[in-house]
């Protein structure tokens, strides 16, 4: 696995039941990934030979992140490695001007957009759609980056005139947010898990609460439906998260495309009979895959993000101990990476039949991780 | 921890949610936890130059197996060095005649026993408790191996001229085994699993009902009052297993001692809110431990023994694929072990509302994993 953060650390930790030794390509010998797995090598993931030196010997590679350069999974595959996902699905994941584009192809319900060379562009788009509307970088944008809602072409001027490729879409009218989480191996077998509600501050995923509370059916089919029909048409190998949004009058819109574990999911290694690290190893080595019934009528994760410096007690390791005795149901994991404000460094999972008392114990025993006794 | 063998794999598994990096003590690179730890010294644990080069800079030191010598612990804890379980309660887990001379004053049920020194040792020792009677070493024995059941005197000549400390003890009138698994923190915080059923074949245990069925509450409840007053009247720390007979006349017994992750308690991997391998690390390291609920109400482990040379297909890896396929549901374990007839290279797991048809499933994944198309 390419990259070595928690996602390359949870993946590691599914694989040894699998039998399987991860091998980890980190960016430094201390990245999560790389604090736990046996075989890592630090080296630049931007470098074809750093990648080539990293295949060799690899029965298949696959990625903690969407930042390897597209050509060189390209160079990869034609120099007979075996990438999943590839390079053809990748782009999907990498560039949002192709994804839109390739949606809207497929009659995928999408926010209305258009790509946004120029003022002009803009001006014309936000006559179509409205103000405010949603400026977002075609590449590179993740938890919240590289999103902008501005209110008119002026508002827009200094990432107008950046240099950055861009696209817009409408600020749609959204209920909340859900995410759609499948799984697809190369013999093309797809698996979805139920949809779940994504609680998102400030553009970052806070809580992730499974299933969807309140979702009519006919949305949950949909949106499963959509997200293996994209797996199958874009060629996903692995886990394929979607991101949707609901609006408020009842219709799904794909937001983003992730192709990789994915924090929406992160709830399945307790809720799940199969969790996604498991399911997308078993994917990309195109094992059968796991079934994905739940283990609990209701599971809650929430992010652990970074608390302030003074958090009082002191110590990460007495917080978990405070945390382990008032809630001996939570489970917790941690990501091995410094405790820094807002920096996700692990998250918590609840499970159990009473959403709501589930929902407070994971948020309550988040909160104290990061916070401390100030909260 | 010391040892790399398949609960140290485990252990480091469980370890990667709780922040932590397992440091393993392998005995060769190869072994199933140096293959999947980031933290792995090469070393003979019978030396204490390598035990205190080892244990430099841990938090604490734990336990793969029973084989460290007591001295070399006591010296380690002498240095400063945390240890957990320490000496005093370990040696009661090595040897089998001080287990059995302790928990004899404690009250503990066990079978009549005596030390064997000689012939006329157990002349005596047979008249009183009858024949066949079985014959162990104090020491060093495990699945089976170490325990000799004998007609004679005659009969055990070989063993008696071996050398080897023995303890001679009734053959209790045994309807099944039973295993008690509970885990002690170094504050005294004690938690016990339900009682399991382990069905042993050729003194190897093949398989774990959890819970055992058909047990009455008052010998479940006698069964881990019993485990926990064990763990807390010899100072057990981590988690210790009490491997007990159920007699015919609806008595328990105990048979031996393990304090360490244990077979008996792989199932609570998918089976228990927290793992044995989650409860062992909190334990050692004091945290407050888990919750032991269940996640359905039967599970059943089967141990996967490598199977004949020509199993057909011959690859593992095409085994795996193929009991993927038919059970979806079944969780693998595989501990990076070579395969070698009746050598026990991982297990699997599956949970359910039917008991029969849990079990079944449960047996058919193992017995294909090993045996393939023959079987």
């Amino acid at each position: 696995m390419v990259g070595a953060g928690q996602l390359a650390r949870m993946t590691h930790q599914a694989g040894i039941a699998l039998g399987q030794s991860l091998r980890i390509l980190a960016d430094s010998a201390d990245d999560g990934a790389a604090l736990v797995a046996g075989d890592v090598m630090v080296g630049d993931y931007r470098s074809l030979d750093v990648l080539r030196e990293f295949a060799a010997g690899c029965d298949v590679v696959t990625w903690d992140h969407e930042h390897v350069p597209n050509d060189h999974i390209a160079a990869l595959a034609a120099d007979g490695v075996k990438v999943h996902p590839g390079a053809e699905a990748l782009r999907f994941a990498q560039d949002k001007l192709q994804m839109r584009a390739r949606l809207t192809e497929l009659g995928i319900p999408c926010p209305r957009w258009a790509p946004i060379g120029s003022a002009s562009d803009l001006a014309a788009f936000g006559s179509s759609v409205g103000w405010p509307l949603v400026l977002k970088a075609a590449t590179g944008g993740y938890d919240g980056k590289g999103v902008w809602v501005v209110d008119s072409v002026e508002d827009a001027a200094d990432v107008l005139n950046s240099g950055i490729a861009l696209l817009g879409e409408e600020k749609a009218p959204i209920a909340r947010e859900l995410a759609a989480d499948v799984a697809r191996s190369p013999w093309g077998q797809g698996a979805a898990w139920p949809v779940v509600e994504t609680v998102q501050e400030n553009g970052i995923c806070v809580e992730v609460i499974a299933p969807a509370p309140a979702l009519p059916e006919s949305l949950a089919d949909e949106a499963q439906q959509l997200a293996l029909r994209i797996a199958s048409s874009l060629g996903v190998t692995g886990v394929l998260a979607v991101e949707l949004f609901e609006t408020t009058d009842g219709r799904l819109l794909v937001n983003e495309l992730a192709m990789r574990p994915h924090n929406s999911a992160h709830w399945t290694i307790e809720g799940s009979r199969t969790s996604q690290f498991e399911q997308h190893l078993r994917a990309v080595l195109d094992y059968p895959l796991g079934t994905t019934g739940v283990t609990a009528p209701w599971v809650v994760m929430a992010n652990l993000l970074g608390g302030p410096d003074d958090v009082r007690p002191k110590g990460i390791d007495e917080r978990v101990h405070h945390c382990m005795a008032k809630f001996p149901d939570v489970k917790i994991h941690l990501y091995g990476k410094g405790f820094r404000p807002g920096r996700k460094v692990g998250h918590v999972t609840a499970l159990g039949s009473d959403l709501d008392a589930v929902r407070a114990r994971a948020r309550a025993a988040a909160d104290y991780l990061a916070n401390g006794d100030a909260s």
